[in-house]
């Protein structure tokens, strides 16, 4: 029964707010569908500057239908996305770089599945994407994995793990898989089926991607994970 | 009963593959969803220059995820799509600005419904994204015209008002409604609820665009139209 779970990994990034939804979507399909999730946390300015991609919020009417689109994606999904007074300060200038290397530390050291990871990725995704709290200071990054249960006499350590050379080349070798798998985005699924990697990006792809893997989509699922938040 | 459907407009272009996938699935469930669907013959170039937005396949991992990503959704919604051997020069150089002015001329005559627009638009798409034939030329709009079932009479008529002023500013002002509405791409669906005109882009959001209007997603349906293609 266990080697017919299929291997689905899921790169993302918490700067990126689709990435939420993506990623809360699949932490509760983990349970339904039969396969094998691997959360793979990457760096977003990586894949752009490496595909060459450009945000879209330099259109103006698709930066308000990305709004308005967030908003009623977030509702129906059940997650409590809400947009930081000022995005693009948050998503460009103070970025996510500390935070996912931080997030990298915790799933190296994290030994026994990866709920650490995914808690701490929810609390990092809760201060920026619905709180409108920092995510670079050391004391942001503390705060958020006591929140997502990590003892207290490890953070320290975690933090200083987060810069060292070891975790930087970990990120940034993630980073380049995502790429390799032809990231230009965030998030990115990639089922592998039969010997074969079919790539998924955004979250709006679970219906054909459920048709891929052989399960059934039956919408969004109660949000129990976010009901905590 | 009747005053209960609710308004559902229908923006797009031939020349978008993802229209023609939207356009399938909104046509199959106008008979399933208590709605009136009204198909809006629009000319995407003109979105593109009003909105401010460029053309997706100009990095590369986006082009090569898009060419995917429309192969899967086109089986999984049963729709006959396949790119042209040069879907640059289809798109962006050919363009489809005659195509659709005979759209509207179409739809500015056709009195009793929309069978002639949409075995027409269909027609079109076919060509362009189905056969890798042209659509620019007269001929070409007379070839799609005869196969959508349009009187062989009427064809040569049709053709000269396509050209005329009046149509052209039929074209021009329903593709400034649709920026209006905040469109800056094609397919775009305006929901009529309440008062209230939500706006949906993409062929990805039919789930979403079901809650909305109170009304279930029960997948792609059979392509009962594209089976005669």
């Amino acid at each position: 029964k266990m080697s017919s779970r299929k291997v689905v990994e899921l790169f993302y990034d918490v700067v990126s707010p689709y990435s939420w939804l993506g990623f809360e979507i699949m932490c509760r399909y983990r349970n339904v569908w039969n396969i094998d999730l691997r959360l793979r946390p990457a760096f977003l300015g990586g894949i752009m500057q490496g595909s060459g991609n450009k945000p879209p919020g330099l259109v103006p009417n698709k930066f308000l239908y990305m709004t308005k689109d967030l908003n009623r994606l977030a509702q129906y999904f059940d997650v409590p996305l809400q947009a930081p007074s000022d995005p693009f300060e948050a998503m460009f200038q103070k970025g996510s770089l500390s935070a996912m290397r931080f997030v990298a530390a915790v799933q190296e050291r994290e030994k026994d599945g990866d709920k650490q990871v995914e808690q701490l990725s929810r609390e990092l995704w809760r201060r920026i994407w619905s709180q409108d709290k920092d995510i670079t200071e050391s004391a942001s990054l503390s705060e958020a994995a006591v929140k997502a249960g990590l003892p207290a006499s490890e953070i320290e350590e975690l933090l200083k793990l987060s810069t060292s050379k070891q975790i930087k080349d970990k990120l940034k070798s993630t980073t380049q898989e995502a790429l390799d798998h032809g990231a230009f985005g965030f998030p990115l699924v990639v089922c592998h089926v039969n010997g074969k990697a079919e790539m998924f990006f955004g979250s709006d792809r679970f219906e054909l991607m459920a048709h891929c893997i052989g399960e059934n989509w039956m919408g969004p699922q109660p949000g129990k994970s976010s009901a905590k938040l």
